[in-house]
């Protein structure tokens, strides 16, 4: 018999619209069965969840991420972009083995699913190890593979995709991207190109990030990323940039002509001082907008309630209007846009027959304070205290401050310290 | 007898400098009596906390506040600052009553002592009732009070600064100033400086908050509003300014010259598009930066954490540069330096003889997580549930959640409701 979880006399932000229902919400197994003012006559239920009016709302979707990068986290702060690579970053990362981003994202995972984020779009080294902790976690994930001639060539690709988006995984998709047209070359474009023929696949990398990388492009090119990538037919089955803060029209037209998507980050954007993204113009232009913390070293916190507010405040500055963007829209951000970026349309808004994937948000603390705009309040003062529930798939992963997993804690961070160690020692040899 | 209470097995940033101890710190009665390895030949002790290598640190000082303004977060946050001002601030204040600020401010009080603020700055309507409830609550508070012909004459402005100044109460300090330059008058300016000529007193006043102020200040006067507050005289003994975003070169000079704070906001300086303070300059030049929350309705947070990632991070848009400000510098700004700006010199750093206002912070949430570097952490990362126990004068108020005070955050919200349901239908009459 499948699971039936009850949640009983909540307020229900759906974020199909900014309404805010009063009521019971019925989970059963993976999906939602019921919303609605009474749900008593669907029991027995397996456990009932006295909601105290708190919150339900979909779970945040961290649409970038590189999970693992947790071990660089707090490194190296007060240093030049340049130097935070080249002296800290890399070195490390040439010592990365597979199982050690299989063990280092389990550690943001636990960061996550306190924070109430629910899926992350993960980039990063040995995308099947983010899937073996992402499944065994319980944590929903799109992974971001690339081309590579010895352990990515174009037929692992092409197998994998359609593996994992054939549901391989209840918790794992799988898409194809790069890191950046100033780490790619000629080859890997073509190649590439040859997966996304074959699939049909969207296209995400990095763009635009810094005012160098679009003047360097210029430089090899004579034209600006965006334009580089849609030339070379990567964006013909659509996709999307991460970052996207150095735009001019051309680029802009090119993300609608495409229907791109836009990840930003702006946490990680002031943290590496890349620069404040348009999202004023890139929502007045009707592009979707989705949010994401960006990799652990370059933010360094993994907490939406940060980035909202960030969207939001540094587009006031960015605009020089104090009523640059809503809250609304940038809820919608954080959690259905990045739902649409990640092609999450069954985990998107709280509706009947949706997954499962809902956070409860408790409104009696005192930043939330007074209740005149739940959504205000959830925008520029929401925090991780206020995450009392995380449920992924229909599963109650966090509650209460504790976690309930397949492991402790402990067991996890102690294998992440060992990796950690290692990684040290590996440098001075 | 006086109360004995020891931290056992602490890590301990004094903030005297960047160095971690490991080791005990005793508090006997409102003072710490004891910081070193073992503390246990000085007992037996009314209770001993065992820290598990938890850190010590100073409590935050919040230099700038209206804390009752905690009514109305959230009230409108898309609006342009004058729709906001005139339609929805000014319109409730007017209605405000003594009484009023008294149960607001002790909203704020739970948050702040929740989030580890041990002291604020408080500029708001009705300095005795602010007073009042920092008393009756344990909160330590620094008043700003303002000349006014009828309600604060001369006369009672120097009576109620030596009062307070001479330990009239064991929380609460008292300081002259006015709310800004274009909102004073000739009058006004005249008697204040009486004030500050009797007493010999610091200054403090909102100013070059945003460029149309300063562009006002220059049509009505022909120089900067810091050159026109200085001409006056009302820094010849010190002070400082909130916000200080728009300074040209002279009106540094002159911060200099005078020995001024700066407390920025940067929370409230994004919400409110009033721009980017230059704050790796001001440090430059030597001058005392502490850091404010500014009012709730303004921010919408009352957390120093989101203050210090702001501050480290704007600065580097600022100035292009990722290295712009160091992270222990940013933690000064949020505790030692804003202490300083408020003299409230016996409460600044974790030594023999100071003030017991101590916060605890939990290293062994994921977000602490690796522990590479603790002082990077905490203003990258840092967060209010890091935030397990706050002291102050020696008494704990909150600890794991839970508040230590003479009533309960339910009657105190439950009288702040009645406020705001009173002044919400005095709007309608």
């Amino acid at each position: 018999m499948p699971m039936k979880i009850l949640f009983h006399n909540a307020k229900i932000l759906t974020m199909e619209n900014e309404n805010i229902i009063d009521g019971d919400l019925l989970v059963i197994d993976t999906r939602i069965a019921y919303i609605g003012q009474d749900a008593s006559i669907y029991g027995p239920f397996d456990r009932i969840i006295e909601c105290d009016k708190n919150l339900l709302m979909p779970g945040f979707k961290n649409a970038h991420a590189h999970s693992a990068m947790v071990f660089l986290r707090g490194k190296a702060e007060g240093v030049t972009l340049q130097k935070w690579l080249f002296d800290i970053v890399f070195p490390r990362e040439a010592n990365l083995k597979e199982d050690d981003v299989y063990y280092l994202n389990k550690v943001a995972y636990l960061e996550y699913i306190a924070n109430g984020i629910t899926a992350c779009y993960e980039h990063y080294f040995y995308p099947l190890s983010s899937a073996r902790a992402a499944h065994e976690f319980g944590f929903r994930t799109l992974l971001l593979a690339t081309y590579d001639k010895e352990k990515y060539p174009v037929s692992t690709l092409i197998e994998q995709y359609r593996e994992f988006n054939n549901k391989k995984d209840d918790l794992v998709t799988y898409s194809i991207g790069f890191h950046a047209e100033y780490t790619s070359n000629e080859e890997m474009i073509k190649e590439t190109k040859k997966v996304l023929d074959v699939l049909k696949a969207p296209f995400f990398t990095h763009v635009s990030e810094t005012t160098k990388e679009v003047q360097e492009c210029y430089e090899r090119h004579g034209v600006s990323p965006v334009q580089y990538l849609a030339d070379n037919g990567l964006f013909d089955y659509g996709g999307g940039g991460y970052h996207c803060i150095h735009f001019d029209d051309n680029d802009i037209a090119i993300f609608k002509k495409y229907h791109l998507n836009i990840v930003s980050c702006p946490g990680s954007n002031l943290k590496l001082a890349s620069g404040i993204a348009p999202l004023r113009r890139y929502l007045d232009e009707g592009i979707n907008v989705a949010l994401g913390t960006d990799g652990p070293a370059s933010n360094n916190s993994l907490n939406m309630f940060k980035e909202m507010y960030l969207a939001a405040t540094l587009a006031k500055i960015k605009e020089n209007d104090a009523s640059a963007i809503s809250s609304f829209d940038i809820l919608k951000m954080a959690t259905v846009n990045g739902a649409k970026a990640m092609n999450m349309l069954d985990a998107d808004v709280l509706a009947v027959n949706k997954l499962a994937d809902i956070i409860m948000i408790d409104l009696s603390l005192p930043n939330m304070f007074p209740k005149n705009n739940i959504i205000n309040n959830l925008v520029y003062n929401g925090s991780k205290e206020n995450v009392v529930l995380t449920m992924i798939n229909g599963k109650i992963l966090y509650e209460k401050g504790l976690y309930y997993l397949k492991e402790s804690p402990k067991a996890i961070y102690d294998k992440a310290n060992e990796v950690m160690e290692r990684l040290e020692s590996d440098l001075v040899k």
